[in-house]
């Protein structure tokens, strides 16, 4: 989608200050938006800490004055809790406002917030494919989203112009803009995303619930493989319990495939099948290349984690 | 294990000169062992590669050239080629020569090589539990063991000097040694490692056949989990292919464990069971943790991966 304006927000309210509103408050600021920032959050520690850091020109004490005045609002609560949101929000809302998200599902998340939205309201929900393990204010950074893909989900007949003023303003973060729709996002974001995590989390829960293998060992000799499985499966529980909640029927239909696939590798193996494993093995190593060449992720070994030296990690 | 000698090979053979063979050659050389180092490799292309990087002080032209006269023999080639490679170089091997290897299947590589291993030989597998996703010689590096576990497995009645020696050597290398049993190592492996990369290759196999997501999708939106297994599933496969018909059992029982949990959590998201998700992924955050706290991990979210700026980078 071409977008030729640049960000034009005078205010925006992020609800919710975690790892994702936090990041939003600190590449606005980086970005030098001229956008006055109001940060609102139903915790009063997070509150108090987003003062402290300074993330947000103004700290609301309420929703509504979050959103009161607000050019566009943007959700970064978990999904679960939108549709409360959206509603308690609604009449406070002023004339043009566009309503938007960061949610992993969104499919749910337009269900949740399209019936509270008021007619004189924009809704036009985005999710940046972006994260990382951590969670809460201090775990934001401004350049999360640069080089990362936002994806916006407007409904049918949403208003053009609201829409490209929310690519515009991703773009101004530093991500890359695609619109589609919510099914397609839900549909593409099980298989990289949801199925990934519902997987790690298995693996390290399998992993830590055997018997005949101690958790100390299990730690120990991580580094054959484990350990990349267990930062995914630190991430935000409340935020994943309700990605899979919301996003059950793509979920499903991706997990089933998962699940066969497994199944005739179990098999190759019970049979002694090496070629069935050679052949998927070889298959799978020219996807990373690939991504690698997208710029989604480092070329450097091992993600270019813990070089032993300085100059080690610049040979590399 | 307490290890009280120094590293003291005179003559050591690295037989196979891929990733591993080759920071085996490195990490001697960086660690300034007084050993020389005969590499060989049954590929033409590497051999003459190994000598253009100069990896050892000498390159032989055949296995039984490169086993003469060494004290140590280390098979750094899938565990697959063990039986035919220890049948081949026995006739060549000096009295008092310890034979080892780096395998990732130990009660397979005792099976492999201990019917071939001379009487008057020491055979002391060993696993050094480290690696990258990339192959070959110029893959290796001399920090890949630093602050890694190396597993010593040696059979029941093993000489327990030769047990040491090995140990030593390791040691040198910048790892931590443990000794245990192959049936315990082959187990313990099966899930911090085998099973994490047999996951790996199913989910980026089943995210490339699908008809409904495009290859183009996953790649662009692989930072939302996915790109972290395709790094695992760019291993080598002939080596992973060898893993898995060599630990079949240990691998087909923490399999059965892994999809008996998965389909508990399938249940749990078509059943609407929020309190199970959230109970799993709560309980498995604290691992990462323990991971990081052991040295095993980086603390740096996203593994540190591709920081915006060195700055950036610091204050993580």
């Amino acid at each position: 989608m071409s977008v030729s304006l640049p960000s034009d927000f005078n205010r925006i309210a992020i609800i919710g200050v975690g790892l994702i509103g936090g990041s939003i408050a600190r590449a606005v600021r980086t970005a030098a938006l001229p956008t006055h920032i109001v940060a609102y959050d139903a915790s009063d520690a997070v509150r108090a800490r987003v003062r402290a850091l300074g993330l947000a020109d103004t700290v609301a004490e309420t929703l509504p004055e979050a959103v009161s005045d607000a050019d566009l609002v943007i959700l970064c609560t978990p999904v679960g809790t939108f549709e409360a949101i959206a509603r308690a929000m609604a009449p406070h809302l002023k004339p043009g406002a566009i309503v938007s998200d960061v949610g992993s599902t969104k499919g749910s998340a337009i269900a949740a917030m399209a019936p509270h939205c008021p007619a004189h309201c924009h809704l036009v929900p985005a999710h940046p494919v972006a994260g990382t393990e951590n969670s809460g204010p201090d775990a934001g950074f401004a350049t999360l989203f640069k080089g990362r893909w936002c994806i916006v989900t407007p409904p049918e007949g949403t208003d053009k112009t609201a829409v490209a003023r929310v690519c515009a303003f991703w773009t101004a973060l530093g991500s890359n803009v695609e619109v589609m729709d919510a099914q397609r996002h839900d549909r593409v974001l099980a298989v990289t995303s949801h199925i990934p995590h519902l997987i790690a989390y298995t693996i390290v829960g399998t992993a830590s619930d055997l018997e005949q293998v101690t958790e100390s060992e299990v730690i120990k000799f991580s580094a054959g493989g484990f350990r990349d499985f267990t930062r995914i499966a630190a991430s935000d529980p409340t935020m994943w319990r309700d990605v899979f909640l919301n996003n059950r029927e793509a979920v499903l239909e991706i997990l089933q495939r998962f699940n066969e696939d497994l199944t005739a590798l179990q098999r190759a193996i019970r049979w002694g099948d090496g070629d069935t494993l050679f052949n998927l093995f070889s298959r799978t190593r020219h996807i990373r290349r690939t991504i690698i060449d997208a710029g989604q992720d480092t070329p450097r070994p091992d993600f270019g984690r813990e070089p032993a030296t300085p100059s080690e990690a610049e040979t590399k």
